[in-house]
């Protein structure tokens, strides 16, 4: 069993930096609070013997020797990078669970046959450079290193400036690794664990995702003397979108989801009407037909809403994954991990996107899950319990270990 | 007859201060720019032999001398300072047209009874500190001026510290001054002049306004994990109310406007269900009960709008003035003015709000409008004709040499 407490200091200490403005985090990815997140938790990793790589996107790799010099390592890790209003447990859970794994397995003298290599992975959340899971992505193969580097974040900063910026740009080939398996540990950032009484999910699907980046145009004038009637108000271009996509979402129940989180107005002035809005709709489900659908649908009735109010309709793919399908023997593992250590668990589909999503991709693949209080996420009171956490270590190395061999 | 090239140029010139990125204007007030717009202006004023004298507020009076030491000052002017994506002449034409006019009877040889007074009153738009028409609100004694200096732009800004930071606050009180008389030139910012074919427009009435500052308030969660079921967006908030709105304001035509066009949304990542969303809903119509029956409106249906979706609605009011109607006897001199000088026009409403609504409380006042292409303000591309120009800046002298007697 892993050491519970250790598992949780290492979170509160992590969460010093790059703390919030309501008890969470505001450690976004490529900023100084970034790097500096970074440097403790290499020290943490080289302080129990592991030996750190680095790769061009900045993804890191903490590797302890296994007795098998020709085995592939077994991977375990998630990210560091917060959203600006983000909670201490997402992402950093999967990487100091996998920090943890490495010091009781040194604290109980175990070797494992396979190498094992703890990993961040660069810019997971996506909210300051689109897409999300970028680097696991480029890793993957989804994405071109060069694309990538060219992302620029809301103030125009190229993603490659930013990266060499703070010092984390390695010599590493991204992608060059061979995994013998991976796996993440995340909190499940939904209700269902805790509702229904469990203390692990066995993640056996994940949903796929559609970031649709929409530009709605209009003409700004004067909100007092423009008449109602020659009015091309891109706000409610934006209004009647809000509500497509709601209702979208609503007609594809069970586990559809579909919202807008970001909103850009131009000029955003009171007595100007908005000439402009750009914003980016979200759209999720775990049936990729379906999820196909759900965005035809949009990009089929958006148009012609807008065209109804004298507005013009844009839109760009800017982020997008397919329903992943995990690994059935890594899925067995962890699920058999869980049994083995009597934890209470169940299968359960991811509702977010996890690097362990793109990794799945190209090598076996599996993610455990923990409980976190009323299924909040991406918002700083995110909360879970230390035996929440302390279980999903504890199933997470028992799955590696299995894998990994002794 | 005023010099139309003079006028005409030195619009050219002022525009060159605070340029936008589509050939209009960015000289928001309390800005570098709008520092540096000052200081051409009063350099102006000195070369036209008129004394300048500033307020607390930093709104600035070039006094002409008159031939009756006790006969009080008629007043003439606008406003320096734009919208963000603003044009040439909103405000700008009104005072460099009062300018022109003292140019103009300076190259005459003209000396009037009473003197005339050229103004430029601080932060009319707006946009950077609400509510508009600021300064001109506190000499007409309908705001505090701590108060004032008290409103805060969207990085945090105080009015007062930025008044003071570019120097333009003076040492007069604010409203110690007595008017004989006040007239405003302006552009129209609306189609109607030009639909008309008029050159002039003489303003009987001003449309009322309600800016209401609106904040829904939900709950930040993630936009994959959350069941639809337990989603509190803000977003969706927004949504009704900007229908809503427009439904409030079809309502009420003829005349009745209403739109948002400053919408502020928190956290604003792609990943984060929107926590809070804080917009500026803007309401005009001429007539007063109309006015507040359509905020009341809005007031009664938007907490149950979004008490339905789950979100909360609360709201304050951050800017408002009546409809205001103008002075009899000054409108006459208007009208009789167009009328001599053989210029087309017709009575109208301002659709904006305009400095001279809050100095028509205190003083006798009227305004003068002239066409702007295709109703067009509050946009780079707002344009008018050098003609229109002309003719608006020959009416107003002749309503002030009226009113100040020769
Ligand atoms: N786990 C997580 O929040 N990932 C960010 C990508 C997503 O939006 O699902
Ligand atoms: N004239 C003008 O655009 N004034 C700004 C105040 C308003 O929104 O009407």
């Amino acid at each position: 069993k892993i050491n519970g407490d250790r598992l949780w200091d290492s979170l509160m200490e992590m969460a010093r930096i790059g703390p919030g403005v309501a008890g969470g985090n505001n450690r976004q990815t490529l900023t100084d609070e970034d790097s500096e997140g970074r440097h403790l938790f290499q020290r943490w990793c080289e302080d129990a013997g592991m030996t750190m790589g680095v790769d061009e996107i900045g993804n890191m790799f903490a590797r302890r020797e296994g007795t098998d010099p020709d085995a592939l390592p077994v991977y375990v890790g998630s990210h560091l990078d917060t959203q600006p209003t983000g909670g201490k447990y997402d992402g950093v859970l999967g990487v100091l669970g996998g920090l943890e794994i490495v010091r009781t397995l040194n604290d109980l003298g175990i070797q494992t046959k396979h190498p094992i290599v703890v990993t961040n992975w660069t810019n997971e959340e996506g909210t300051r450079f689109a897409p999300a899971m970028l680097a696991s992505g480029v890793f993957a193969g989804k994405h071109d290193l060069d694309w990538a580097n060219d992302r620029v974040d809301a103030q125009g900063k190229r993603f490659g400036d930013e990266l060499e910026r703070i010092g984390w740009k390695g010599p590493e080939k991204v992608g060059d690794r061979k995994m013998h398996a991976f796996f993440e540990l995340h909190i499940e950032q939904g209700p269902i664990l805790e509702a229904e009484g469990k203390d692990i999910g066995v993640v056996t699907h994940g949903q796929g995702l559609r970031w649709i980046e929409c530009t709605v145009t209009g003409k700004e004038s004067h909100t007092g003397s423009t008449p109602m009637s020659m009015r091309r108000n891109a706000g409610r271009g934006l209004a009647l979108i809000t509500e497509l996509v709601h209702e979208i979402a609503m007609k594809n129940q069970p586990n559809a989801v579909g919202a807008i989180g970001h909103i850009d107005v131009y000029p955003n002035s009171r007595n100007i009407i908005p000439g402009k809005v750009v914003f980016t709709v979200d759209m999720r489900t775990h049936l990729l037909d379906k999820l196909n659908g759900m965005v035809d649908e949009l990009m089929a009735r958006a148009p012609a809403l807008c065209a109804d109010i004298g507005v013009e309709f844009s839109a760009e793919i800017v982020g997008q994954f397919d329903p992943p399908a995990f690994d059935e023997g890594c899925v067995t593992a962890v699920r058999d991990a869980a049994e083995r250590l009597g934890y209470s668990h169940m299968d359960i589909v991811s509702g977010a996107g996890h690097d362990a999503c793109w990794i799945n991709d190209i090598y076996p693949t599996a993610m455990v899950m923990c409980p976190c209080v009323d299924g909040l996420s991406h918002n700083e009171a995110e909360e879970i319990s230390k035996e929440w956490a302390t279980a999903g270590a504890d199933v997470l190395m028992h799955a590696v270990v299995e894998t990994a061999g002794v």
